[in-house]
């Protein structure tokens, strides 16, 4: 067994393992920082769904560059860590026994499957969605030919690769519990627009129910139809399982490490576990919700990507506060030419959450005047606390803009900011890029909630 | 001359104006609002550039809509004020005495020509650029059968029209007295992209001159052609003067309404004059930078809409705390299939105000993977202090995407945030809206401009 040392040993080298390498590396250009993951070549993970259809087509071109990384000195061994000394600090590979001052956990997430749809997995055309691309090539390869697909899951994976697929001319049809699809980003009035377009662009929504059987009629380990709660059998040749990711935890737990909420690795604000020397980033750490406080489930490469920055900030010394405590859930997507995005909590969560709340709604359009070529309409959705007015969620559709609006809510939100502070901020309006002056929606949404609170 | 008793009297109907009197009919609904204005028929001032060529391509296309101001029973005259009696309160036009209880002064701006030129405005084919339906089509009737266009100015609409008119295969030469275009709003290396792209659209800019003639060689009244301080003579057979805008002030001068610098309505933080019962918003109210605290220039409708909404709250009570103090200079346009954006100061004018600044620089592809259709370079420029960090301005360039991304940076501005609050801002990020989440560039020209900070 090959001895090796280094000062930062990061396992994992997605999104929060990258950041937190490149930016330990420089805060401490002296440091040797090193990179173990499993796989030499590595997906960008959230654009996965794009394989499938027409927009990228093959997942060379969805390959992440490690670039960056390199160039800057940081050490990469493709491996596996198969257990952590902490006490000793030395982390085992099959081949190596590396030594380290600073640990970061960035293990990510796998897709998580019920318990009861578990044994279809060996079934050929059942997928999930991991991020791997030998197992994206197999799932592409098969698909490629098919034309019935059944997605399980109604979430942001579930309808872009819905409609990736409808894209190339299959059939596709979506399960989801929720009654529209996205509803843990969207209320139910956003989510119904996104699921009109979702079924304009041929794509199926079957809500309120879900797969109780995946069904291999010929018993000849090929998948042929699924079972739903409500008795209805659809027919189908693929099966994907779009129902979420859980933490890759084993690892940490293995070592000894505690878990927090919802089986992630617990850390403080600084990403830390209880041992100052060992971190979590990304998927793999517990979460709580910015506004609820309650533990979230959101598992965003943004989010991510911010983690490995506080972390690779704070490894020997706290060099910045953290600008947020907890997790905004800040969302966004394509449905076919609308935009749809999300921050903070909906409307719904926010009363589930028992939060007292009002909501100011404004739909105008994403350029001025409406006579602009391409102009689309734009509607924000404001929820601020009904005592202050301080803003907590928000959710936009329109063009391609939108993107960009929701990160300007996002920092409403993590800002702490209240209607009253939006509603005379200064904006750039501009007739090919931007709603009028007069009415750009994110003031006149929040001037639309103040009216719900000065009743 | 008939008599009119209102409580809320608005002279000047644009951006100002209107929301000036949406806001106060909404805070005071039994109070009998009247805006009396010039013209039956208003253009939307942004958009008249668009009207020139392939975008737009008439002015009955730019016209802003009162629906809703009428939808609210919020009374309009057609009509212009000559005098204003503030101690009793009553002001005048040709057939009208109007009483009022508070008065607003929203009467806006005009084309500026510098005195040497003045003269050859009665020239057939000597125009500037006015808010006004009946003169701008007279300029369109005029120039679209015409090949040869210069346009004196180097500004946002001097290149707008510019570029319209060279949609249409028209020859347009820019001219302008800073080496690029656009250096108001951007630094050079940015304005030279920009100028670089006007130049592939097809129009020349010849920088660092200025006109001393405007030539009718024929002595006809018909132009023929613009001579340059530099010696250069060219000929054309339109000429636009794009040369800035001037407040209209006459009719508050003549009222004994103190001023400003620069000319514009002397005003507090909520619209005041000296007298709480007279306000001014908009364009011919006088204005101050948000960072150097000098007089500002700066016309914006988006401005105007919000101090209109600022006075519409302050009229009888202050119901909200203004949220800021001073004029951000907040820009954005399209050249070509590029978007350029600046709010806040540029390097150069911090660096001319004596602001000691840092730099962070960052460029990287709006979408992720950059295989993604479309994709194209955006680059981001942070302006901090260097003690302290705080953000005093940003320019980006990028897609359309860029039109709401100043926003984010407008804001951020005007909250006072600094770069290691951005550092680990939490953004939503999607492979067909956005940069990737590990390179998202407002974060990365944080940290780039932390280096600059921490040697």
């Amino acid at each position: 067994m090959e001895k090796i040392k280094c000062d930062v040993l990061i396992i994992g080298g997605g999104p929060a393992g990258g950041v937190a390498a490149v930016t330990a590396k420089m805060n401490h250009p002296n440091k040797e920082i090193l990179v173990i993951r499993e796989h030499e070549v590595q997906l960008v993970p959230c654009a996965i769904p794009y394989i499938f259809g027409e927009t990228l087509g093959c997942s060379e071109k969805d390959v992440a560059s490690c670039g960056m990384a390199t160039d800057m000195g940081i050490s990469t061994l493709i491996g596996a860590i198969k257990d952590v000394d902490i006490e000793n600090k030395i982390a085992y590979s099959a081949l190596n026994a590396i030594s380290f001052e600073k640990l970061i956990f960035a293990t990510g997430s796998q897709p998580f499957v019920h318990e009861s749809l578990k044994h279809a997995m060996i079934l050929d055309g059942v997928f999930t969605v991991p991020k791997n691309k030998t197992l994206i090539d197999l799932m592409k390869a098969y698909s490629d030919d098919k034309s019935e697909v059944v997605v399980v899951g109604s979430g942001f994976i579930g309808v872009e690769i819905a409609l990736e697929f409808a894209s190339k001319g299959k059939n596709v049809t979506v399960i989801g519990g929720s009654k529209h699809i996205l509803q843990t980003a969207f209320d139910s009035e956003i989510s119904q627009e996104a699921e009109d377009i979702m079924l304009a662009h041929g794509v199926k929504y079957i809500g309120k129910d879900r797969v109780i059987e995946i069904v291999d009629k010929n018993d000849d380990n090929i998948v042929n139809a699924v079972k739903l709660q409500s008795g209805l059998i659809i027919d189908t040749e693929v099966v994907i399982l779009a129902t979420g990711y859980q933490s890759n935890t084993g690892l940490a737990l293995k070592a000894g490490v505690s878990l927090g909420h919802y089986g992630g690795i617990w850390v403080d604000e600084y990403m830390r576990t209880e041992n100052h020397d060992i971190f979590a980033v990304g998927d793999c750490s517990a979460r709580r919700d910015f506004i609820t406080k309650e533990p979230s489930k959101v598992m965003l490469a943004s989010t991510s990507a911010a983690e490995g920055r506080v972390a690779g900030s704070s490894l020997y010394d706290i060099k910045y506060m953290k600008g947020f405590s907890g997790t905004i859930a800040i969302f966004s997507t394509m449905i076919g030419e609308r935009a749809f995005s999300s921050a903070g909590v909906t409307e719904d969560q926010a009363k589930i959450a028992g939060i007292d709340v009002v909501v100011g709604t404004f739909t105008g359009m994403n350029r001025h005047p409406a006579t602009i070529p391409g102009a689309q309409k734009q509607q924000v959705k404001l929820i601020a606390m009904r005592h202050g007015g301080q803003i907590i969620g928000g959710q936009v559709v329109g063009g391609v803009e939108t993107g960009e609006m929701i990160n300007l809510l996002g920092f409403i939100i993590e800002s702490h900011f209240d209607i009253y502070r939006v509603m005379s901020m200064q904006v750039a309006t501009q007739p090919m890029l931007t709603a009028a002056p007069t009415n750009y929606p994110v003031v006149m949404a929040a001037i639309m909630a103040t009216k719900q609170i000065e009743k």
